[in-house]
């Protein structure tokens, strides 16, 4: 693969295994598309699937696996704990490699028209490829769910990018291009909730912290301690080091001090690389240098 | 590529561009074989090839490539800086991905092999591939260099491991598996040598420093500081921060502190991703969760 866009849609079915299995078979067996992961959850009733591709590869499996999925996912019936809006709740494209921010958007505005004119599913547009800038935020958009949303879009602000009503059953998309999260968690010697979600909120963009940073307070009730649970929304612009430092700070105030940290998921390499770099001095470095980035080119 | 070894053979003509691309030539349009980069030094008068592969075409490039040295270098009439024993000086062999250091070893050792079918080139295997310690290190192996091989090789302790005399025009070949290598340099915010030679000495294996770890003290003239230039020969048991950590303590004793570093060349993923683990604390991360990783299997 020479350019390479990963997706990571998320489907609402978590609990039908075989369901689940015949949405995700479109990403099996397709050249330049290769499948990297998929968990489903009970609870959640969800299932978040993770492959890497070119864009017409991965355009054209992606709307083969929205087909099967308005095929099989009936919203009027689904209930599940996690916030959703559509049979296929979010279609998010992150550029990873040969690819600009810009082609994910024009991609995800493809992807958006292809699945509109192929099964008249609306979409909203969200993140980078958002029309207006209180379109942005996915939460937003997903507010009142699949149930208020029939109602929602008729609102002027909250018109569908593409189509008109709600699907009948498959509900609204979101779909969009955005930079790979990373979901990094610091670990305080502290079992004083209050003092995480204090530290949470003085380095979180929402409350005045980091620009790429959403922070909480979380409690590890195994362990006895808590956590600032962080996802760090632009590594390239908000690095990992720079959150880990500023709550070493932010902790030394409460005289508590950090244990350990954790990374969840997938991470670029770019995200490591650069914290090497940091805390190493190096000048001058290339990430040419790295010889997996040379196998790979 | 499914198993990668990395293959950093060193040949000796730095001059004749026309004679290093017919050598190079050997490694271009392969399948199973990717050409990294190569570049060459007239006052060494050297060129150093570095190249990824499976294990049976790197193999049989390496033997072509060889073949068109062994016609075109003549070692009688050899002159250049670098210390140098055979046309193809020496051939090193790393395990990059899916591949054992036996893998490597095993290689090795059949190159060594047909390289002696093929050409009658003698050669000594070296680093983990060497069939006594005593004939381990590079260094030692080369000691007399070309002019003196042809005696040298009758002593019973430097006889060849294939061959018996010297090849009359191509000398002899050193052939062997080792860790990759990463050169990494630390500056200091001084002008005074004695302190980086110093340093160097105290955090290097030879004198009671770190296992895999060489070191001297160098003169940077033209920012007017000093430097401890490393050659880390297995960056997964002494790891660069530890390294770094270390130069950051001795250098203390003398009111010294580092201002930055470098990394020269190539170097694996791992070892920069194991920096960012070891800062920023990262428990139970495995390597299987960078993107990239995921990418390449």
């Amino acid at each position: 693969m020479n350019k390479i866009i990963q997706c990571v849609p998320n489907f609402s079915e978590g609990r039908d295994l075989d369901k689940i299995e015949q949405i995700v078979s479109a990403f099996r067996g397709k050249n330049g598309l290769k499948l990297l992961d998929y968990s489903n959850d009970e609870d959640h009733n969800r299932v978040v699937v993770t492959l890497v591709g070119e864009p017409e590869p991965l355009k054209a499996a992606i709307v083969e696996a929205v087909g099967t999925a308005i095929r099989l996912i009936d919203m009027t019936k689904h209930e599940g704990q996690h916030p959703r809006m559509g049979a296929v709740d979010v279609i998010p494209f992150i550029p990873i490699k040969n690819v600009t921010m810009d082609e994910c958007i024009e991609l995800s505005k493809a992807v958006a028209q292809a699945l509109y004119e192929a099964y008249e599913l609306p979409s909203f547009l969200y993140e980078k490829s958002a029309s207006a800038p209180h379109r942005e935020n996915l939460a937003k958009l997903r507010k009142g769910q699949f149930e208020g949303m029939a109602e929602k879009v008729k609102e002027e602000e909250w018109k569908p990018d593409f189509g008109v009503a709600i699907h009948k059953t498959a509900g609204i998309t979101a779909i969009g291009a955005r930079m790979p999260l990373v979901a990094f968690n610091v670990n305080l010697n502290t079992n004083d909730i209050e003092i995480a979600n204090k530290i949470a909120k003085n380095v979180r963009h929402l409350s005045g912290g980091l620009r790429y940073c959403k922070a909480i307070g979380i409690e590890l009730e195994d362990r006895g301690i808590v956590q600032v649970s962080m996802n760090m929304t632009d590594f390239t612009k908000t690095p990992l080091y720079r959150a880990f430092e500023l709550i070493r700070v932010e902790a030394m105030r409460y005289g508590v001090t950090i244990v350990g940290s954790e990374i969840i998921g997938l991470v670029p390499m770019d995200a490591l690389i650069g914290t090497a770099e940091f805390y190493l001095g190096v000048e001058d470095f290339s990430h040419e240098q790295v010889l997996e980035k040379r196998i790979m080119e």
